[in-house]
């Protein structure tokens, strides 16, 4: 027989004594503010029940989607679309059980792992074997007020959630959320106006532009129109607490056009007409720095997400549509284009608080030097290098990210993590990167880098843990 | 007097009891199936004596010739060519051990070490002071057959080798060793048909093409032509036993064009009419998608090998011709393009198993993520990002092969290692690649990151040393 | 009250007993080569003494000054420049003690440690706290003749220093230097025509050409006569001791033009009329294969430094002016531009001894490998992949640079460290560096990774931290 060592301890990622004492003594306790994630408000506001694991866990998310096809897992148990007709919940569960005996190193693991541990006190590693007893187990236990989705929540010490959240939007969740007296964390919205820049899919864009021209209740003809009506949606989520902006961006995009030129083009997609790839660029440029502006006008943080190459499959996005698990990281000249609007913006002093969030690793160095050109003193790390993002938000990832930004930026500035996730079981992901800090910060200090002086590295630990978040984002 | 500690031990690498564990009861003792490298088949089918080390260990290793180029070697100590006239054989044995001890921290440091160590038992570093000794020693056992070629693959438990094959080739010397009752190993061809991409290049494409007009017999003037004959030579190579093939890319290539134009361009290359830099790349990559529909259809596996850039000094090249040890790592963009070959092939059901190999460790990343793309769940592990390959065949791009590979995608079902070497000492590659593993799986063991459990990780050490390619390929 | 142990031992950074005896046995003691650094020359010659901390320590730190935003310290307290007018020394003194205690995992965080504690003795590390009495006591040996700009020199074993010079330059103070009997090391100049590459920049490039009119007393209406009067002032830096230049690229230019074509965009740049950017990038090229030839020529090293985007916020650089904090790394394509630049040279055998310093990690490989292809054997490491530079210049960024050097070439030829500086109190980066060596060199033998053998190693530490460099640069 083989020793075995217990593996999700209390001390799990923290290899030295001052890594524990930093966790358990500054991290473990704070509260959570999840400043970015795709939680769908509805669930949130209506509380929902979840029928099983499958419903909570598998069925929305695409990192397990992806795992599962690699390793030989037909459609059938994964997304259930495809030819081959659709497999049940259980099936589907032990099909992701067959699959994480094989994603040793990866993410999943861990994550897997910690989300069993916490809410569900699930000790034992999910496999084949323990697939039936986990699955009862903790079905039983969805089944209970404190698994449904507020209960979690509470359970898990959230504070504040930020949604994201189209500009046609109504909100009416966030309102009904923040109505309810027993709702446990403030769940506020985020504008993402991507679609107003996606000129070149007329198919989104004009839909969307119809909608938009619904809740305004005045037609959109021209560039100011859409201004115009963006900024009475960004009054309305305004009133509904929103305090962030999203963008969602590929890459930056650099063609510089004029105002008229944006009309013309605007009036060109209205009436159908192609749009050249460098309209659509210019368009989509002047769309992101009039955003930005209104952004700045209302005092809000705004987000870039950027260096995604998405659907690449276009066998999967016919079967399954977009987030399926067939996106990946894109590549190619960014620096120039990025500096360049948030230069424009600099320049009118209308550079809202940001975050840069990139995907490409090899951008990280790049990326964590552009921020120091444009912090101007106004607000102690106005502008941040965002938590590794998507492909990069794993423990290599993350301290990448906290290396390179402590080599090029002011970690202790950090506004540090969020979970960027649809699943109300992803809270422990707060966990895990405060268990990766804090392990790096107790190396650090055990190998003479740092200080040996709690106080002064406990500090950052709550600081980048809760109190950073809590004091940039102004909530 | 100088402490000093032995250097190649049993251990070596191998820095915990979990790391030593792992690697001497799972990996040590598994057979080598070295599914890609530079052999020749000759040297193999013909048992081949080498005259001393020099001829097996420098002559062909372009590798070495850099490390004496940048350590002040002239060149007639390294390939002979050049002014100033070929050194003797022992001369150049006698600068290489001078170059060396230069070579701390080098691949080649380690590398030479077990090679000397394995086969020959030669324990003393090599060094000026060493060299004549071990000369001799050496020399004197390559006259024994034990250390011909074929008593070489033997003692190293080679149980396959794909060799690498331009379309045109005979495979007479494969032919010769699957006859042959007392050839130790399994010894396969691999298609390489990367001059039929080469249209940009008259005098490799159009004597390239005169070549296979003559093994198969027709004319080819068009494009159905031209793919008839590879079509023909696929069938050849397949009755040999091929199940592999090869393309060296460069970067991928991205201009889409029609049947009828690559048609057109191939006709202006027969009349030696120039053809466009995007000509060219056109043709490629419908070259290139139509070999990949071959491999599809005869069940092979593709291997792509791309971000090389080759002969950057021409003067050199003058001298020396192509592989003298002056290519290195080319930049830019290509995930788009690389994207657009994989989905053009999957959306129509005509994507073979694929291994990507990466040069550029800035696009590491990407590449771990495309291969997610299109995983289809047919079978585990279909889509490979390949082992850490030529600048990256060491230590560091390795591990970072791994860990990338281990965040992004499944380690688990990894192919593993191959030599992708023209020398008969190049096995201890093999060796290096599985304590390096070891190692790393062990530290994860030791540290809480993974399971301390041996036979969950030993079998994943079993599968990513051997098993998996032995069920991967089907031999 | 909190466990604490000192942070700036003797043995800082050096975490196993091997390396703590490679550093106190082989490093420490060697004297500075300092072969690139941004000394003001008249300081040196002049032996100037500094009224305070701010004066010696902040007022041209650039670094400090983009933490300093970072960390929301307003404009008057930093350059003093911009709306709300200069705050005295000793409030930027205090702010810089308020940000540094931010500053944990920062390089600045070790950067100040180490030079409070060498050459002024201060153990206590920097806070609002200590600020006043460090204040007080460094400020009294300030005005002591062992701190004036000399007295530091001497003290840190200053033995070469090579400042970087515009061609135009007199030299007065390189002179100064040279003629007086107690200075205490060789100040060289550095040649540094960037300007003549910046024909795109009429008001740079024009005054530039009128000034270097000027110095060499002849017009100057063509290509030729540039060149000439470059050549000109190659011949009068070389009767000063220089046997260096510098090449500032951004990316290295790629567009390939004859002279004649440079004559004809010279004379249109002279008539003030524009440039395209396809003829500017062609005439960099050329001035930059002319200069690189002249290097050759005159027997000297050149050095290219890559990779910088500058100036990226138009609102400070109204306010300050260049070098003020704004710049961050570029990224794009550029080995192919690389490549051609360094095969033009080599291929008539007029590559000069070069030093690649590259600003984008994402490039680190590539350039590591690029020197290999351009090594001719003519001298021990010719060709130089440069120290981490600017952002790269950290604990993170030299690991990393000695890592792929060690990977890709060969450590042990090495030239080694630099200031890059405009501070007389940055010599103890060449401590830095040399732990940071001594630490991987110590680690690495004790886990087995190199040789347990002190003479071997040791011979290589002392070799990067000085003797290369001696050797290499003929001073």
């Amino acid at each position: 027989m083989n020793e075995s060592k217990p593996f999700i301890t209390e001390d799990f990622l923290l290899q030295t004594p001052a890594a524990q004492r930093l966790y358990h003594e500054y991290a473990e306790n704070q509260p959570i503010i999840d400043y970015h994630c795709h939680l769908v408000p509805a669930e949130a506001a209506n509380n929902i029940q979840y029928r099983n694991m499958t419903h909570i866990w598998l069925a929305g998310d695409h990192y397990k989607w992806r795992a599962m096809r690699t390793a030989g897992v037909a459609e059938r148990y994964i997304t259930g679309k495809g030819p081959d007709g659709n497999a049940s919940d259980w099936e589907k569960f032990e099909k992701w059980a067959e699959t994480y005996v094989k994603c040793l190193r990866n993410p999943l693991y861990h994550w897997t792992a910690l989300e069993l541990n916490n809410p569900f006190g699930v000790k034992t590693l999910l496999s084949p074997q323990t697939a039936p007893e986990i699955w009862e187990t903790c079905n039983a236990m969805l089944a209970q007020p404190e698994f449904f989705a507020q209960g979690i929540m509470r359970r898990m010490k959230v504070e504040t959630v930020c949604t994201t959240d189209d500009p046609v939007d109504s909100l009416e969740f966030h309102i009904k959320a923040k109505n309810a007296p027993t709702f446990p964390a403030k769940m506020l919205p985020t504008m993402r106006p991507d679609k107003a820049m996606a000129i070149d899919k007329p198919d989104v864009f004009l839909p969307w532009l119809e909608k938009l021209e619904s809740v305004t209740g005045a037609p959109i003809a021209t560039f100011d129109a859409l201004f115009a009506a963006l900024e009475q949606r960004y009054e309305f989520f305004a009133s509904v607490g929103c305090k962030l902006s999203d963008h969602g961006l590929g890459m930056f995009p650099k063609t510089k056009i004029t105002a008229a030129q944006a009309d013309a083009i605007l009036k060109k997609a209205i009436a159908r007409q192609p749009v050249t790839p460098e309209e659509a660029d210019g368009f989509a440029r002047l769309v992101l720095i009039e955003c930005c502006k209104l952004n700045h006008k209302f005092g809000w943080t705004q987000q870039f997400h950027f260096g995604a190459m998405r659907n690449n499959s276009s066998r999967i996005y016919k079967i399954c549509g977009p987030d399926a698990g067939c996106d990946s990281i894109a590549d190619g000249e960014t620096a120039l284009a990025m500096s360049s609007v948030l230069d424009e913006l600099d320049s009118t002093d209308q550079l809202a608080r940001s975050i840069l969030y990139n995907l490409n690793p090899a951008c990280n160095a790049m990326v964590a030097t552009m921020i120091g050109n444009f912090q101007d003193g106004s607000y102690p790390g106005k502008i941040q290098y965002g938590s590794g993002w998507w492909f990069l938000d794993q423990k290599q990832g993350m301290e990448d990210q906290i290396n390179i930004l402590s080599a090029e930026g002011l970690l202790s500035l950090f506004v540090g993590m969020l979970t960027d996730s649809r699943s109300f079981l992803s809270y422990t992901r707060h966990e895990y990167f405060r268990r990766i800090l804090c392990n790096m910060l107790g190396n650090d200090m055990t190998n003479g880098l740092i200080p040996y002086d709690f106080d002064l590295v406990g500090e950052l630990v709550e600081n980048v843990s809760y109190k950073n978040a809590k004091n940039y984002f102004n909530f």
